[in-house]
């Protein structure tokens, strides 16, 4: 209920309809500024529609990241990122407040919590409710998520009526109670079941795990299981791991790196989340994670699945078992690390470290971060140079994807050091300001 | 031990530098015709790297399929149709016996038990043997497959002495024994346990599924755990199902199909083995099936998996998914259908069926099976016109797919057919005659 949330050329999108409305401005007011107001997957998904027509997009989202409750803070930053590298203005932590229009009622400005903005094209996508009104004229129970209630055969409060597809609940693996989702999957999924129990059968809904992907210009955005956000608020302890890597072999054309991120509970190592950012083939390994999700896999059973490997299609290490392998041992304590989010918090506490560059000195001339902190000291090098460095001081090795920061952290510990941490996800997950 | 297998010009690839020197051999004696004895990956490989070098290519298989004990039949043979469709020429069934010269003692021909074929570069790629002198000198014990036995933690019959990668054997899970592969997937995740193990850790090898991808022109080619016939060897009751896919949404730009076969244990559902061939995206299939045998799923478990779905990435029921929901209905005896092999045995004896082709009109009109037997009958049109058709006979409904021969058979039982069983695979997976 925002004041404007009715001028022309607002849309929401619902129906195949107002997609066709909406082109049909397009074609016809010929629209420059497009004002999108949540960053959740249609938002990110009408970005990159608009950017591609041709007009400026400003994304406008209430919460602090992008994709908010889908993906952790540290990898909507990477998508931030990249949607901004793409010619998209990422407004987040922004509220809505009203809409102003021009002489013929159509939308011209948005206002903000924080500014204003020229807008001649604004669509709203904050959401969807469940269409619960036939079960509530029959009577039906609704359950706490405000849609349909049904059991595990998914039979409503009356046993002779089902319910499935998004105006029923969803039964959550991993949360063990039942979620609102908007789900094309799931809808199928609960279509056979209903299918096979109105005919006499008796199918059982196993429950979903909360799989999400999208197509964000070039990069493969997704998720599935637990956020670490997620899996706090429901009071689990949990150890984290961020980890990037190809998606296949780097010497054969088209790798590109896909960034992970996998969370577990401490101290049994059950899955219970995997994220994916960035231009490779993530599809393939939330894929694998929802599936090894749905069947209760720890972290040490993933760091020795056995997938297919190829050089068109992967690396020795799958980038999912290579995260696993990483994340194994964090938990077992051999790898300690930071994620770049908390040596940004030291940074801003002002806290006494040294963020060490072990890669080569032509990819540190490439691109580096540009953090105070941050020095080059390749890591062929570590070994004699170290001797020189105080002891009691916190060390940050790092490389493009850590896999060399790890090592420089166990070269570190070898000689003596107590105070070492890798950074997680090296160059490529770091958020911040890169100098080029 | 061939006759004539020590010419010039004749080489087997085992390390960088048998490339090395077939590639100078391509530039230096320019060969019009290549020879490739062994159609394993390897063989298809090579296939299409000499292809691409504007070679003819004829490949020579002793088994009677190619990727012998790698795909079951009737992948094979969809495999080996698109591979003569590339303008290989596969010789399957047919085994090489000599190799004749020229006058500068460079191959010329090879001859078979069938046949003699030009050939001025021929290249043998018949699998490979552990190698094992190291071990056997330091008296470590063989395993029945001929290489280094290990234990759980990957410890020789020395407790001292280690063995991983293409040396030792593996631990098949769904074999429940050791089996030799050649893998440099399985050798990572075993050195990773061998390190953890050396350092005074106690890492346990969960075993392989026997998973493999390869690309094949533009094919992706692949199978996970067991095919058909290998579980038949093991003694084992199956149930399978041959059923294409589209890698994703029809709508959305480049969807492809994929083939699937799927193979489970009967009654339980157990899954056993998934094999893919097609030009769709197999690989993300495989590799959620061998996530799903290393964690002991079910049949009905796959047909509910919630993966990722969005139009570029996935159909609202992922190819797997619908494999899985196929094969359930088989299962439980909802579905009944024959393999085209099965039909084409039925034409060799002669007996009684009709093949009828429910797809639409136009369908029909691009491309149809060339079989006496079959005919058009579109499936809007069947339940009208069934009324003629005579009770007592077989008739095998099947489309493209084969989606809308399941529901011809389902429409011809309720009308009271007593003998109705759909083509799996419907056209897509035909490896016989099309008319076009």
């Amino acid at each position: 209920p925002v004041p404007g949330i009715d001028l022309k050329n607002v849309f929401t999108l619902r129906q195949v309809q107002d997609g066709m409305d909406l082109i049909q401005t397009l074609a016809q007011d010929l629209p420059r500024d497009a004002v999108l107001v949540g960053a959740g997957a249609i938002g990110l998904e009408m970005a990159e529609a608009l950017k591609r027509q041709g007009l400026e997009v400003t994304l406008i989202e209430a919460m602090d990241q992008v994709l908010p409750g889908l993906l952790d803070a540290e990898m909507a930053a990477i998508l931030k990122r990249y949607l901004e590298s793409q010619g998209v203005r990422c407004l987040t932590g922004e509220r809505l407040t009203s809409l102003g229009s021009d002489d013929e009622g159509r939308v011209a400005r948005v206002y903000t919590d924080k500014g204003e903005y020229p807008a001649d094209l604004v669509v709203v996508a904050v959401g969807v409710r469940p269409n619960v009104d036939l079960a509530r004229h029959a009577g039906l129970e609704l359950g706490p998520t405000g849609a349909i209630k049904v059991d595990q055969g998914l039979r409503t409060s009356d046993p002779d009526i089902f319910a499935g597809g998004d105006c029923a609940e969803n039964f959550h693996r991993l949360l063990n109670r039942p979620v609102f989702v908007s789900s094309g999957q799931l809808a199928n999924i609960h279509g056979r079941i209903i299918g096979t129990n109105v005919t006499g059968g008796n199918a059982l809904y196993q429950g979903m795990v909360g799989t999400f992907v999208a197509r964000v210009f070039g990069y493969t955005v997704g998720a599935t299981g637990l956020t670490e956000a997620a899996a706090r608020r429901e009071g689990l302890e949990v150890t984290t791991v961020l980890a990037p890597g190809l998606d296949h072999a780097h010497y054969y054309p088209g790798a590109q790196f896909v960034g992970l991120k996998m969370v577990a509970e401490t101290p049994t190592g059950r899955l219970l989340g995997v994220q994916a950012v960035g231009p490779g083939d993530g599809a393939k390994r939330l894929d694998v994670a929802a599936a090894a999700l749905t069947l209760g896999a720890t972290v040490e059973q993933l760091t020795q699945l056995n997938l297919g490997y190829s050089p068109p299609y992967n690396v020795a290490i799958d980038p999912l078992a290579n995260a696993a392998q990483v994340l194994e041992n964090k938990l077992s304590g051999l790898a300690k690390s930071l994620s770049p989010q908390e040596v940004q918090t030291l940074t801003e506490q002002e806290e006494d470290f040294m963020l060490l560059d072990v890669r080569t000195p032509k990819e540190f001339q490439e691109v580096r971060l540009d953090h105070p902190n941050a020095f080059a000291m390749p890591l062929g090098k570590l070994r004699d140079k170290a001797g020189a460095f105080p002891k009691d001081r916190l060390y940050i090795p790092f490389c493009k994807f850590s896999m060399r920061g790890y090592e420089a952290q166990k070269i570190l510990e070898g000689l003596g050091f107590k105070k070492v941490k890798f950074l997680e996800g090296g160059v490529v997950h770091w958020p911040y300001e890169l100098e080029k």
